[in-house]
Protein backbone atom coordinates (compact mmCIF):
# COMPACT_ATOMS: atom_id res chain seq x y z
CA UNK A 1 0.00 0.00 0.00
CA UNK A 2 1.28 3.26 -1.00
CA UNK A 3 1.53 6.37 1.22
CA UNK A 4 -1.42 8.55 1.44
CA UNK A 5 -1.52 11.65 0.73
CA UNK A 6 -3.90 14.89 1.45
CA UNK A 7 -6.02 16.52 -0.42
CA UNK A 8 -7.46 20.16 0.17
CA UNK A 9 -11.52 20.14 0.34
CA UNK A 10 -13.70 22.32 1.27
CA UNK A 11 -14.00 21.46 4.93
CA UNK A 12 -11.08 18.74 6.14
CA UNK A 13 -8.50 17.29 4.26
CA UNK A 14 -9.06 14.24 2.50
CA UNK A 15 -6.09 11.38 2.83
CA UNK A 16 -6.05 9.33 -0.67
CA UNK A 17 -3.85 6.54 -1.76
CA UNK A 18 -3.60 6.47 -5.23
CA UNK A 19 -3.58 2.43 -5.60
CA UNK A 20 -6.18 2.39 -3.66
CA UNK A 21 -8.44 4.79 -5.35
CA UNK A 22 -10.69 4.46 -8.51
CA UNK A 23 -12.71 7.06 -10.57
CA UNK A 24 -15.83 6.95 -10.92
CA UNK A 25 -17.50 9.14 -14.28
CA UNK A 26 -20.97 8.68 -13.80
CA UNK A 27 -23.58 8.57 -16.46
CA UNK A 28 -21.97 10.85 -19.38
CA UNK A 29 -24.85 8.87 -21.88
CA UNK A 30 -25.78 10.74 -25.05
CA UNK A 31 -29.19 10.84 -23.80
CA UNK A 32 -28.06 13.37 -21.46
CA UNK A 33 -25.35 15.36 -23.01
CA UNK A 34 -25.43 15.18 -26.61
CA UNK A 35 -27.36 17.21 -29.05
CA UNK A 36 -29.57 14.91 -30.10
CA UNK A 37 -30.06 12.45 -26.81
CA UNK A 38 -33.47 12.20 -25.06
CA UNK A 39 -32.52 15.39 -22.66
CA UNK A 40 -31.78 18.02 -25.56
CA UNK A 41 -33.72 16.93 -28.51
CA UNK A 42 -36.78 15.17 -26.70
CA UNK A 43 -37.21 17.62 -23.40
CA UNK A 44 -35.43 20.66 -24.95
CA UNK A 45 -33.30 20.54 -22.02
CA UNK A 46 -30.14 23.28 -21.91
CA UNK A 47 -27.60 20.40 -21.83
CA UNK A 48 -24.64 23.42 -21.62
CA UNK A 49 -23.83 22.62 -18.03
CA UNK A 50 -23.47 19.04 -18.71
CA UNK A 51 -21.37 19.56 -21.47
CA UNK A 52 -19.22 21.77 -19.81
CA UNK A 53 -17.64 19.04 -17.40
CA UNK A 54 -16.62 17.28 -20.21
CA UNK A 55 -13.29 18.46 -20.85
CA UNK A 56 -12.15 19.01 -16.93
CA UNK A 57 -13.52 14.82 -17.06
CA UNK A 58 -11.15 13.58 -19.45
CA UNK A 59 -8.55 15.40 -17.67
CA UNK A 60 -8.93 13.77 -14.51
CA UNK A 61 -9.07 10.53 -16.89
CA UNK A 62 -6.11 11.31 -18.14
CA UNK A 63 -4.57 11.96 -14.72
CA UNK A 64 -6.32 9.07 -13.01
CA UNK A 65 -4.58 6.51 -16.68
CA UNK A 66 -1.09 8.12 -15.80
CA UNK A 67 -1.28 7.97 -11.93
CA UNK A 68 -2.92 3.99 -12.33
CA UNK A 69 -5.93 5.09 -10.60
CA UNK A 70 -8.76 2.24 -12.08
CA UNK A 71 -11.64 4.34 -14.05
CA UNK A 72 -15.08 3.13 -13.97
CA UNK A 73 -17.74 4.24 -16.21
CA UNK A 74 -21.22 3.82 -15.17
CA UNK A 75 -24.47 3.92 -17.43
CA UNK A 76 -27.95 4.88 -16.25
CA UNK A 77 -29.69 1.74 -18.44
CA UNK A 78 -32.35 -0.99 -19.04
CA UNK A 79 -32.99 -3.77 -20.76
CA UNK A 80 -35.50 -2.98 -23.76
CA UNK A 81 -38.46 -4.61 -22.07
CA UNK A 82 -37.80 -2.85 -18.67
CA UNK A 83 -37.82 -6.13 -16.96
CA UNK A 84 -35.75 -4.56 -14.53
CA UNK A 85 -36.91 -1.55 -13.85
CA UNK A 86 -38.90 -0.68 -10.56
CA UNK A 87 -42.10 0.17 -11.29
CA UNK A 88 -41.80 3.24 -8.62
CA UNK A 89 -39.05 4.36 -11.46
CA UNK A 90 -41.29 4.11 -14.16
CA UNK A 91 -44.04 6.14 -12.60
CA UNK A 92 -41.13 9.11 -11.32
CA UNK A 93 -39.72 9.39 -15.23
CA UNK A 94 -43.11 8.93 -16.57
CA UNK A 95 -44.35 12.12 -14.18
CA UNK A 96 -41.11 13.93 -14.90
CA UNK A 97 -42.31 13.70 -18.60
CA UNK A 98 -39.17 11.52 -19.85
CA UNK A 99 -40.54 7.57 -19.67
CA UNK A 100 -37.75 4.98 -19.42
CA UNK A 101 -38.06 3.89 -23.40
CA UNK A 102 -39.75 6.44 -24.69
CA UNK A 103 -38.56 6.95 -28.46
CA UNK A 104 -35.62 9.82 -29.41
CA UNK A 105 -33.61 10.90 -32.17
CA UNK A 106 -30.69 8.50 -30.84
CA UNK A 107 -33.08 5.67 -29.93
CA UNK A 108 -35.47 4.67 -26.94
CA UNK A 109 -34.49 6.88 -23.79
CA UNK A 110 -31.84 4.65 -21.50
CA UNK A 111 -32.09 0.95 -23.12
CA UNK A 112 -28.88 -0.84 -23.66
CA UNK A 113 -28.23 -1.24 -27.02
CA UNK A 114 -29.43 2.40 -28.28
CA UNK A 115 -27.27 5.09 -29.11
CA UNK A 116 -28.47 7.46 -26.74
CA UNK A 117 -28.08 5.10 -24.09
CA UNK A 118 -24.16 4.87 -24.68
CA UNK A 119 -21.33 7.01 -23.40
CA UNK A 120 -20.55 10.14 -24.88
CA UNK A 121 -17.88 9.79 -28.08
CA UNK A 122 -15.59 12.48 -26.01
CA UNK A 123 -15.21 9.20 -23.39
CA UNK A 124 -13.21 6.43 -25.08
CA UNK A 125 -12.69 3.79 -22.26
CA UNK A 126 -9.85 1.74 -21.80
CA UNK A 127 -9.99 -2.47 -22.51
CA UNK A 128 -8.59 -2.02 -18.53
CA UNK A 129 -11.12 0.09 -17.33
CA UNK A 130 -14.61 -0.76 -16.10
CA UNK A 131 -18.03 -0.13 -17.47
CA UNK A 132 -21.07 -0.60 -15.56
CA UNK A 133 -25.14 -0.67 -16.97
CA UNK A 134 -27.10 0.14 -13.59
CA UNK A 135 -30.45 0.48 -13.38
CA UNK A 136 -30.98 2.47 -10.12
CA UNK A 137 -29.70 6.34 -9.63
CA UNK A 138 -26.79 4.49 -6.91
CA UNK A 139 -24.15 2.54 -8.65
CA UNK A 140 -24.17 -0.29 -6.16
CA UNK A 141 -27.69 -0.94 -6.74
CA UNK A 142 -28.18 -4.04 -8.90
CA UNK A 143 -24.55 -4.33 -9.92
CA UNK A 144 -21.34 -5.81 -9.58
CA UNK A 145 -19.52 -2.30 -8.63
CA UNK A 146 -18.97 -3.27 -4.75
CA UNK A 147 -17.41 -6.49 -5.71
CA UNK A 148 -15.78 -5.23 -8.49
CA UNK A 149 -14.38 -2.59 -5.93
CA UNK A 150 -13.41 -5.17 -3.65
CA UNK A 151 -11.53 -7.64 -5.99
CA UNK A 152 -9.17 -4.18 -6.72
CA UNK A 153 -8.91 -3.41 -3.04
CA UNK A 154 -10.57 0.05 -3.59
CA UNK A 155 -11.20 1.91 -0.53
CA UNK A 156 -11.39 5.36 -1.85
CA UNK A 157 -13.80 6.96 -4.58
CA UNK A 158 -13.45 10.16 -6.69
CA UNK A 159 -17.01 11.36 -7.90
CA UNK A 160 -17.66 12.94 -11.69
CA UNK A 161 -20.49 13.05 -13.73
CA UNK A 162 -24.34 13.70 -14.00
CA UNK A 163 -26.59 14.55 -12.58
CA UNK A 164 -25.14 15.80 -9.00
CA UNK A 165 -27.83 15.68 -7.24
CA UNK A 166 -29.71 12.41 -9.08
CA UNK A 167 -27.21 10.07 -9.50
CA UNK A 168 -23.76 11.34 -8.33
CA UNK A 169 -25.50 11.75 -4.81
CA UNK A 170 -27.14 8.67 -4.72
CA UNK A 171 -23.96 6.74 -5.60
CA UNK A 172 -21.79 8.80 -3.79
CA UNK A 173 -24.13 8.04 -0.20
CA UNK A 174 -24.20 4.59 -1.09
CA UNK A 175 -20.60 4.42 -1.38
CA UNK A 176 -20.46 5.99 2.10
CA UNK A 177 -22.87 3.97 3.45
CA UNK A 178 -20.35 1.02 2.59
CA UNK A 179 -17.37 2.51 4.52
CA UNK A 180 -15.54 3.82 1.19
CA UNK A 181 -14.08 7.24 1.51
CA UNK A 182 -15.93 9.29 -1.53
CA UNK A 183 -14.47 12.85 -2.75
CA UNK A 184 -16.43 14.61 -5.33
CA UNK A 185 -15.11 16.91 -7.91
CA UNK A 186 -17.57 19.84 -7.85
CA UNK A 187 -16.14 20.74 -11.42
CA UNK A 188 -16.86 17.46 -12.46
CA UNK A 189 -20.46 17.20 -12.09
CA UNK A 190 -23.18 19.17 -13.12
CA UNK A 191 -27.18 18.96 -13.60
CA UNK A 192 -29.64 20.45 -15.55
CA UNK A 193 -30.06 23.18 -12.97
CA UNK A 194 -27.12 25.69 -10.91
CA UNK A 195 -29.54 24.96 -8.07
CA UNK A 196 -30.05 21.39 -7.95
CA UNK A 197 -25.97 20.86 -8.42
CA UNK A 198 -25.82 23.28 -5.35
CA UNK A 199 -28.17 21.54 -3.76
CA UNK A 200 -26.63 18.48 -3.65
CA UNK A 201 -23.33 19.94 -2.49
CA UNK A 202 -24.70 21.66 0.17
CA UNK A 203 -26.00 18.31 1.33
CA UNK A 204 -22.74 17.04 1.02
CA UNK A 205 -21.31 19.80 3.26
CA UNK A 206 -23.69 19.60 5.82
CA UNK A 207 -23.16 18.86 9.16
CA UNK A 208 -19.07 20.27 9.09
CA UNK A 209 -17.76 16.93 7.28
CA UNK A 210 -20.05 14.02 8.40
CA UNK A 211 -21.45 13.45 5.24
CA UNK A 212 -18.87 13.76 2.93
CA UNK A 213 -16.18 15.39 1.39
CA UNK A 214 -15.81 17.95 -1.80
CA UNK A 215 -13.27 19.60 -3.44
CA UNK A 216 -12.67 20.77 -7.44
CA UNK A 217 -10.00 18.94 -9.66
CA UNK A 218 -7.42 20.95 -9.61
CA UNK A 219 -6.65 20.02 -6.12
CA UNK A 220 -6.57 16.12 -8.00
CA UNK A 221 -4.69 17.17 -10.97
CA UNK A 222 -2.06 18.99 -9.13
CA UNK A 223 -1.23 15.46 -7.22
CA UNK B 1 -54.96 -4.77 -1.09
CA UNK B 2 -57.36 -1.58 -0.16
CA UNK B 3 -57.76 1.37 -3.27
CA UNK B 4 -55.31 3.49 -3.34
CA UNK B 5 -56.22 7.20 -2.00
CA UNK B 6 -54.14 10.36 -3.87
CA UNK B 7 -52.28 12.90 -1.52
CA UNK B 8 -51.35 16.33 -3.38
CA UNK B 9 -47.44 16.74 -3.39
CA UNK B 10 -45.35 19.81 -4.32
CA UNK B 11 -45.28 18.21 -8.20
CA UNK B 12 -47.18 14.98 -9.00
CA UNK B 13 -49.97 12.95 -6.77
CA UNK B 14 -48.83 10.45 -4.95
CA UNK B 15 -51.20 6.99 -4.66
CA UNK B 16 -51.23 5.14 -1.18
CA UNK B 17 -52.65 2.34 -0.27
CA UNK B 18 -52.38 2.15 3.50
CA UNK B 19 -52.50 -1.48 3.99
CA UNK B 20 -48.93 -1.24 1.96
CA UNK B 21 -47.48 1.80 3.47
CA UNK B 22 -45.59 2.08 6.78
CA UNK B 23 -44.34 5.28 8.94
CA UNK B 24 -40.66 5.62 8.91
CA UNK B 25 -39.34 7.81 12.25
CA UNK B 26 -36.01 8.49 11.82
CA UNK B 27 -33.27 8.76 15.04
CA UNK B 28 -35.44 10.97 16.93
CA UNK B 29 -32.98 10.37 19.49
CA UNK B 30 -31.96 12.38 22.47
CA UNK B 31 -28.11 12.50 21.41
CA UNK B 32 -29.79 14.54 18.19
CA UNK B 33 -33.00 15.68 20.29
CA UNK B 34 -33.07 16.25 23.77
CA UNK B 35 -31.27 19.29 25.04
CA UNK B 36 -29.22 17.54 27.43
CA UNK B 37 -28.28 15.00 24.45
CA UNK B 38 -24.75 15.12 22.54
CA UNK B 39 -26.00 17.72 19.90
CA UNK B 40 -26.93 20.47 22.54
CA UNK B 41 -24.73 20.23 25.32
CA UNK B 42 -21.62 19.10 24.14
CA UNK B 43 -21.69 20.40 20.62
CA UNK B 44 -24.00 23.45 21.76
CA UNK B 45 -25.96 23.12 18.79
CA UNK B 46 -29.40 24.67 18.47
CA UNK B 47 -31.89 22.23 18.64
CA UNK B 48 -34.89 23.77 18.43
CA UNK B 49 -35.81 22.91 14.70
CA UNK B 50 -35.12 19.24 15.79
CA UNK B 51 -37.67 19.74 18.19
CA UNK B 52 -39.89 21.20 16.39
CA UNK B 53 -41.27 18.87 14.79
CA UNK B 54 -41.94 16.57 17.43
CA UNK B 55 -45.95 17.40 17.68
CA UNK B 56 -46.33 16.84 14.32
CA UNK B 57 -44.70 13.25 14.12
CA UNK B 58 -46.50 12.52 16.89
CA UNK B 59 -49.51 13.76 15.34
CA UNK B 60 -48.58 11.27 12.48
CA UNK B 61 -47.57 8.41 14.68
CA UNK B 62 -51.25 8.13 15.78
CA UNK B 63 -53.04 9.09 12.47
CA UNK B 64 -51.20 6.10 11.43
CA UNK B 65 -51.59 3.91 14.50
CA UNK B 66 -55.59 4.83 13.34
CA UNK B 67 -55.35 3.79 10.32
CA UNK B 68 -53.45 0.18 10.56
CA UNK B 69 -49.81 1.43 9.00
CA UNK B 70 -47.10 0.06 10.61
CA UNK B 71 -44.62 2.46 12.77
CA UNK B 72 -40.71 2.12 11.77
CA UNK B 73 -38.53 3.58 14.43
CA UNK B 74 -34.90 3.78 13.66
CA UNK B 75 -31.56 4.80 15.83
CA UNK B 76 -28.33 5.67 14.55
CA UNK B 77 -26.38 3.72 16.69
CA UNK B 78 -22.86 1.68 17.38
CA UNK B 79 -22.14 -1.48 19.65
CA UNK B 80 -19.87 0.33 22.28
CA UNK B 81 -16.83 -1.66 20.73
CA UNK B 82 -17.69 0.91 17.68
CA UNK B 83 -16.92 -2.63 15.41
CA UNK B 84 -19.57 -2.02 13.52
CA UNK B 85 -18.38 1.46 12.35
CA UNK B 86 -16.80 1.94 9.56
CA UNK B 87 -13.54 3.68 9.90
CA UNK B 88 -14.25 6.18 6.97
CA UNK B 89 -17.47 6.96 9.03
CA UNK B 90 -15.54 7.65 12.25
CA UNK B 91 -13.10 9.87 10.49
CA UNK B 92 -16.10 11.58 9.39
CA UNK B 93 -17.67 12.38 12.21
CA UNK B 94 -14.45 13.11 13.98
CA UNK B 95 -13.62 15.75 11.51
CA UNK B 96 -17.31 17.20 12.06
CA UNK B 97 -16.52 17.16 15.92
CA UNK B 98 -18.78 14.99 17.20
CA UNK B 99 -16.29 11.43 17.23
CA UNK B 100 -18.68 8.20 18.05
CA UNK B 101 -18.66 7.48 21.28
CA UNK B 102 -16.97 10.06 22.42
CA UNK B 103 -19.01 10.77 26.33
CA UNK B 104 -22.16 13.41 26.95
CA UNK B 105 -24.06 14.09 30.02
CA UNK B 106 -26.31 11.00 28.64
CA UNK B 107 -23.06 8.56 27.62
CA UNK B 108 -21.76 8.11 25.18
CA UNK B 109 -22.59 9.63 21.76
CA UNK B 110 -24.33 6.97 19.83
CA UNK B 111 -23.73 4.06 21.67
CA UNK B 112 -26.55 1.53 22.02
CA UNK B 113 -27.61 1.13 25.64
CA UNK B 114 -26.57 4.72 26.50
CA UNK B 115 -29.53 6.84 27.42
CA UNK B 116 -28.11 9.32 24.78
CA UNK B 117 -28.98 7.08 22.29
CA UNK B 118 -32.45 6.22 23.28
CA UNK B 119 -35.21 7.45 21.72
CA UNK B 120 -36.96 10.81 22.97
CA UNK B 121 -39.44 10.25 25.75
CA UNK B 122 -42.00 11.81 23.00
CA UNK B 123 -41.77 8.46 21.10
CA UNK B 124 -43.42 5.60 23.10
CA UNK B 125 -43.65 2.51 20.42
CA UNK B 126 -46.04 -0.18 20.74
CA UNK B 127 -44.85 -3.80 20.48
CA UNK B 128 -46.27 -3.98 17.74
CA UNK B 129 -44.46 -1.48 16.14
CA UNK B 130 -40.69 -1.84 15.30
CA UNK B 131 -37.37 -0.82 16.21
CA UNK B 132 -33.89 -0.52 14.66
CA UNK B 133 -30.65 0.18 15.00
CA UNK B 134 -29.00 1.26 12.06
CA UNK B 135 -25.00 1.53 11.78
CA UNK B 136 -25.09 3.62 8.83
CA UNK B 137 -26.76 6.90 7.16
CA UNK B 138 -29.38 4.75 4.87
CA UNK B 139 -31.86 2.90 7.14
CA UNK B 140 -31.65 -0.28 4.87
CA UNK B 141 -27.45 -0.54 4.97
CA UNK B 142 -26.44 -3.50 7.35
CA UNK B 143 -30.08 -3.93 9.00
CA UNK B 144 -33.13 -6.09 8.45
CA UNK B 145 -35.46 -2.86 7.35
CA UNK B 146 -35.93 -4.31 3.41
CA UNK B 147 -36.53 -7.74 5.03
CA UNK B 148 -39.26 -6.48 7.35
CA UNK B 149 -40.71 -4.28 4.84
CA UNK B 150 -41.22 -7.02 2.41
CA UNK B 151 -42.60 -9.24 5.20
CA UNK B 152 -44.70 -6.93 5.53
CA UNK B 153 -45.84 -6.54 1.86
CA UNK B 154 -44.58 -2.86 2.29
CA UNK B 155 -44.41 -0.66 -1.07
CA UNK B 156 -45.00 2.77 -0.12
CA UNK B 157 -43.07 4.46 2.87
CA UNK B 158 -43.77 7.81 4.49
CA UNK B 159 -40.51 9.48 5.91
CA UNK B 160 -40.10 11.55 9.04
CA UNK B 161 -37.35 12.43 11.35
CA UNK B 162 -33.94 13.85 11.56
CA UNK B 163 -31.54 14.89 10.53
CA UNK B 164 -33.50 15.75 6.64
CA UNK B 165 -29.83 15.62 4.73
CA UNK B 166 -28.05 13.22 6.41
CA UNK B 167 -30.26 10.07 7.10
CA UNK B 168 -33.36 10.88 5.98
CA UNK B 169 -32.70 11.74 2.72
CA UNK B 170 -30.05 8.49 2.41
CA UNK B 171 -32.51 6.39 3.69
CA UNK B 172 -35.01 7.96 1.08
CA UNK B 173 -32.75 7.50 -1.66
CA UNK B 174 -31.77 3.69 -0.76
CA UNK B 175 -35.86 2.81 -0.47
CA UNK B 176 -36.31 4.68 -4.17
CA UNK B 177 -33.65 2.42 -5.79
CA UNK B 178 -35.06 -0.68 -4.01
CA UNK B 179 -38.60 0.03 -5.57
CA UNK B 180 -39.80 1.67 -2.62
CA UNK B 181 -42.74 4.58 -3.69
CA UNK B 182 -41.24 7.41 -0.72
CA UNK B 183 -43.46 10.53 0.58
CA UNK B 184 -41.21 12.43 2.74
CA UNK B 185 -43.40 14.95 4.93
CA UNK B 186 -41.20 18.09 5.07
CA UNK B 187 -42.63 19.86 8.20
CA UNK B 188 -41.77 16.30 10.25
CA UNK B 189 -38.49 16.56 8.99
CA UNK B 190 -35.72 18.95 10.32
CA UNK B 191 -31.90 19.97 10.19
CA UNK B 192 -29.84 21.73 12.66
CA UNK B 193 -30.27 24.65 9.71
CA UNK B 194 -32.50 25.52 7.72
CA UNK B 195 -30.11 25.26 4.32
CA UNK B 196 -29.12 21.50 5.27
CA UNK B 197 -32.51 20.93 5.38
CA UNK B 198 -33.88 23.03 2.13
CA UNK B 199 -31.20 21.76 0.44
CA UNK B 200 -32.21 17.59 0.58
CA UNK B 201 -35.53 18.89 -0.46
CA UNK B 202 -33.92 20.74 -3.29
CA UNK B 203 -32.85 17.60 -4.19
CA UNK B 204 -35.86 15.63 -3.74
CA UNK B 205 -37.50 17.80 -5.72
CA UNK B 206 -35.10 17.99 -8.43
CA UNK B 207 -35.72 16.89 -12.28
CA UNK B 208 -39.14 17.54 -12.02
CA UNK B 209 -40.07 14.40 -10.06
CA UNK B 210 -38.01 11.78 -11.20
CA UNK B 211 -36.28 11.40 -7.88
CA UNK B 212 -38.93 11.76 -5.12
CA UNK B 213 -42.40 12.95 -4.26
CA UNK B 214 -42.43 16.09 -0.98
CA UNK B 215 -45.48 17.35 0.84
CA UNK B 216 -46.63 18.11 4.53
CA UNK B 217 -48.15 16.14 7.50
CA UNK B 218 -51.19 18.21 7.00
CA UNK B 219 -52.03 16.28 3.44
CA UNK B 220 -51.18 13.05 5.16
CA UNK B 221 -53.62 13.36 8.35
CA UNK B 222 -56.72 14.15 6.19
CA UNK B 223 -57.27 11.19 4.37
Amino acid sequence: MSSSMLIQTHQHPFAIALDRTALLVIDLQNDFCHPDGFCSSVMGADIAPLRNIIPRVQAVIDWARQHGVLVIYTRESHKPDLSDAAPSKKLRYENAGYPLGAPGKLGRFLIQGERGCALIDELQPLETEVQLDKPAHSAFVSTALEAVLRQHNITHLLFTGVTTECCVLGSYRHASDLGFYGLLLEDCCAALSLQEHQAAIDVLLGENGAIGWVTSSDRVLAL
